[in-house]
């Protein structure tokens, strides 16, 4: 199902401010029960983070309290990343990928995007009795064929196996550390209004490639997750812009319409993406379509949003392009003083739409 | 079933001439599925980490390769410690803690064994699709209590859900940093014949306590889980003994019979355990005796065994005795140059018997 919602003619800017006035509210976690729509990324993910998670576990001006897709913390002066990712995508390998290589570019990538440079991972499996060790084996391997590509070391790890029936094959959860690049300076909160919205290449082909592999439908194309660590291109961008790079966060579950409204809300701006503009291979978008979701909320794990001043954006994107898997990359949109929290989208038609966050699960295990 | 075995008259030197001989073969891992007793602590799980996994993920000299409970890295000439574990707990809740103050604990533990000042923690939850809201908001106060008491930040987070049945209610994986304490310097390869071998306390308290919230047996007992933070009892050690505390480790799954064994071979020493000196509650012993377990080989979450020089040994164990939980902590054994890689038990009858690693698991998702 799309989330986004169609308004048009002169009722917009109405809908727009109850929109708003609805999401200034702290919001509060009611659910009785857990249902996948928690662990999609989308609104029941924020509701449980916001509503659950951080009122209990942060201390008020944490490093979790920042939402980041890491947390810093600083030792004897060394602003340092950490976080942590768990892995349960269905099937375990698809075209492009498997949950090894999955497990370890993920958790790279959310410190890529955290403007820091990974350096160290650990690895934890709780694995199903009866698991085929020859499957095991082919993720451990892949797990160390990512990191070396990653460049991180694997530092610590541990095994639990739980009975028959209690998981599904094998779960992978990651963490990791990096050391936050000194010419990073990027946070939810350095977005300004002007920005430009870049995005490092075309989009879905994660969600799209499981899909294919779920033999959900009927498509005779080849398409492949895009998992890939995430800190070349991070790393030209910190070349060309520095500190006018404002904030970068990868475009995992959710897809970018999740990302970008989370971080609209978190910087407290609007966010207008030009739909033309977002690349979509023709084979994600007919998927898309077959399936009735809007690519704009597939799921990605090798693909980022940045934002940056609007004088360093040309410069980015062509930094942004000259990395390896990256020479799609586009300036979709722009950040903008009015609507703020929301996402609004600029059809090829020219009219505009709400792009909402996601809501409840298309599409669950998807990483 | 216990995995000792009694050896008794003149074959004894001969016995274990056979079995050192055995184990200095490094090990294959063959088995063609996985099975619980790779989750147990014992000996499968070491062939599965020696055999498999560290062969794939280890790049030779690396800190993974080191095999303590965390792996060290050095960030800037700061040295640090990492280290992750899954926890999948039957039932989620027991006397005396829960999957969540269980989460924190332990790897609040494998750090502070490791010498590390525990930092931050990450926090990754896997959740059963259907459980309760009020189940998980009890877990996640649990580790917010938990890493207030420890006096650990939480720095990141992650939720997944899957679908009925693809879990057990939750599984709950925690990586934590630390800063390696400058008075440390412990390590595996530090411990030396002559060395004297502390424990901290009364053992077996955890597992019986899973046992008895499972209703495995009548007993009319109240056991609580030890599950604590041991930094406060390695700040103790590390003020009182320095540089001659040689090594710590927390004996988690597999008791203290199989944290002993693994110390005893990668440090290539023979240790030997007087049984008598080992502190075991009454309660524990009865339930131990009922289901035919040998109480060393019993889970503990809040227990270490410490090696220290022979001279420190007096001031480390009284140091110890003045943390609070550890006022029973007493002198267990020591090592010997002899029969390398084994732990021999001085019975209380006046004979030794080797007391080999865990085979099988007697006790699934007991952390």
């Amino acid at each position: 199902m799309s989330a986004s919602e169609s308004i048009a003619g002169g009722r917009e800017q109405r809908v727009l401010q109850i929109i708003q006035t609805a999401r200034a509210k702290r919001p509060r976690f009611r659910d009785e029960r857990i249902t996948l729509a928690h662990g999609a990324g989308g609104k029941a993910t924020q509701t449980l983070i916001d509503g659950l998670l951080v009122p209990a576990l942060c201390e008020p001006g944490s490093a979790l309290a920042a939402l980041g897709d890491a947390g810093a913390l600083t030792i004897d002066g060394h602003r340092l990343a950490m976080t942590t990712d768990s892995f349960v995508v269905k099937p375990l390998r698809f075209p492009g990928g498997s949950i090894g290589s999955l497990a370890v570019n993920g958790t790279v990538n959310d410190l890529a995007v955290s403007g820091a440079r990974p350096l160290a991972l650990s690895v934890s499996l709780i694995l199903e009795e009866g698991l085929e060790s020859d499957v095991l084996r082919a993720e451990v391997e892949a797990i160390a064929l990512a990191a070396r590509s990653a460049g991180v070391e694997i530092v610590a790890g541990d095994t639990k196996v739980v009975e028959r029936g209690a998981a599904d094959g094998m779960y992978i959860t990651t963490a990791g550390i990096g050391a936050i690049d000194p010419r990073a300076d990027c946070s939810s909160g350095a977005i300004t209004a002007g920005d430009r919205v870049l995005l490092s290449g075309p989009i879905g082909e994660h969600g799209t490639a499981i899909m294919l592999a779920r033999n959900l439908f009927e498509l005779d194309a080849r398409i492949e997750s895009d998992t890939r660590s995430l800190w070349p291109a991070v790393d030209a961008l910190l070349d060309a812009a520095g500190a006018e790079l404002h904030c970068m966060r990868d475009a995992t579950r959710g897809g970018v319409a999740s990302v970008l409204n989370e971080l609209a809300r978190a910087a407290g701006v609007g966010v207008t993406v030009v739909e033309t503009a977002v690349p979509v291979a023709p084979t994600v978008a007919a998927a898309a379509e077959l399936l009735g979701i809007d690519p704009m909320y597939l799921a990605n794990e090798g693909r980022l949003v940045a934002f940056v001043a609007p004088d360093a954006a040309e410069r980015a994107l062509a930094a942004l392009r000259s990395v390896a898997g990256c020479e799609e990359a586009a300036l979709i949109g722009e950040v903008t003083p009015e609507t703020p929290g929301m996402v609004l989208v600029q059809t090829g038609f020219g009219g505009r739409r709400v792009m909402d966050q996601l809501v409840g699960d298309p599409l669950p295990r998807i990483c």
